[in-house]
């Protein structure tokens, strides 16, 4: 069994990152700086690069744009939701993890662990059913960001929110019909940041189990937000509200 | 000429908006509560609906999905700058304009697009070359917002940047490399927020023609956020030092 990765910041990422590269598929023809600097990369960590048509790079990213390259990795495994609260007590911070009940698309499941990482989140959770999962597109879609933050998959989501709320971690959720304004909320301490599903937000159950529900301001015509857009607007509130802290480029 | 709208939600906002719609195909078959509200709606408007085989929806929509309903309207047209800077002045307020460097992706155009009216800022700027425009999959992508925020095309962003600068608003560009922190920055006033490319970011003339470069700060691996995540961050906290003015629905 084998991932495969494609694109050239996706596999320079992943070839940097602790995953388990097998080897580099690069297509025939020229090759340009940001190839050569994943070949770099890859020489540079002993492993080996095969030559391949083109064709064959079609094939696996199934059309998708690989940019003449794709690393063959150990299929991706995921977290725990105790690691992820471990990380958040190794490095002495108040958690920060974002739950995301049922999100379909895996576009916004990549954008969302893109800015969960940039902030320096402890992990996400995602559910095991009617959701998106950890795909070879999503490596791409998040830019990398996958290899970096973990990813917990849990077979009941309203089960995991409650672990965590005994773990001491407020749990609040995104809903368009909350009464209080997310930036009105106090937004600090250890948190779980629920965001539902793209067409039907967060569930009944999910909604039920959350201590607190926070709404995004809006004035418009359409009455809510792409996901992944919503969900990062409330993460980076909350990191504003902790003031930002913790040094840049810290892990 | 005539361009294709699909999807429940997105033909029920179109039949809301003021593009015209000249009629409505819809699948054979069982009819539920949400296609309902879209044949009732276009009933009110006296709008012509036809039955036809799900076959040739999948057609027109390209294998996208459908929901079984596609509204034929008129070809989308592009506003002028003037439009937009005239609906900032007919409302009384500071114009907010999110001007885009070349966004390639049409989930991240319509994802922005969605924001950007959301939050009730007056218009949206795209260049006309290498850039995504409005097909028929920014109306879905953007959950119809498309059909209330003018969007406005032009040959030339430095250009449009230099007209918006004699009008007296501030462009400030979205930029990683930036000194300054987007929220230590003073962000009211007129504004035009330049988001750049996907994978490059604003190129170089574009930022020469900015006011102000802003930063979101960052503390992960992964150096940069999706341009649609990263322009509706932003956009947020624009609104956010504005005090959320202005009553929310208001057109």
């Amino acid at each position: 069994m084998a991932d495969y990765i494609w694109g050239r910041y996706p596999v320079l990422e992943a070839l940097r990152s602790r995953r388990r590269v097998h080897r580099i598929l690069v297509a025939q023809g020229p090759q340009d700086v940001a190839l050569s600097r994943v070949l770099d990369e890859a020489s540079r960590k002993g492993i080996p690069v095969e030559r391949v048509n083109r064709r064959q790079l079609d094939d696996i990213s199934n059309g998708g744009n690989h940019q003449g390259v794709v690393a063959v990795t150990a299929p991706r495994t995921y977290a725990e939701l105790d690691d992820i609260l471990k990380r958040a007590s190794d490095r002495g911070e108040d958690a920060l993890i974002i739950v995301l009940d049922a999100i379909q698309d895996v576009q916004n499941l990549g954008s969302l662990i893109r800015t969960a990482e940039a902030i320096g989140a402890h992990g996400v959770v995602i559910p095991e059913h009617r959701a998106a999962g950890l795909t070879p597109t999503v490596d791409k879609t998040s830019a990398g960001a996958v290899e970096f933050i973990p990813v917990a998959r849990v077979t009941n989501i309203t089960r995991a929110l409650e672990d965590l709320k005994r773990e001491g971690i407020w749990c609040i959720g995104l809903d368009g019909d909350a009464k209080t304004r997310f930036d009105q909320a106090k937004l600090t301490g250890p948190i779980a940041l629920v965001v539902g599903n793209e067409g039907k937000g967060i569930s009944r159950l999910v909604r039920e189990h959350c201590d607190l529900l926070v709404r995004l301001p809006m004035r418009g015509h359409v009455g809510s937000l792409n996901a992944a857009v919503a969900g990062s607007v409330a993460l980076y509130e909350i990191w504003r509200q902790r003031g930002w802290a913790v040094s840049e480029g810290d892990e």
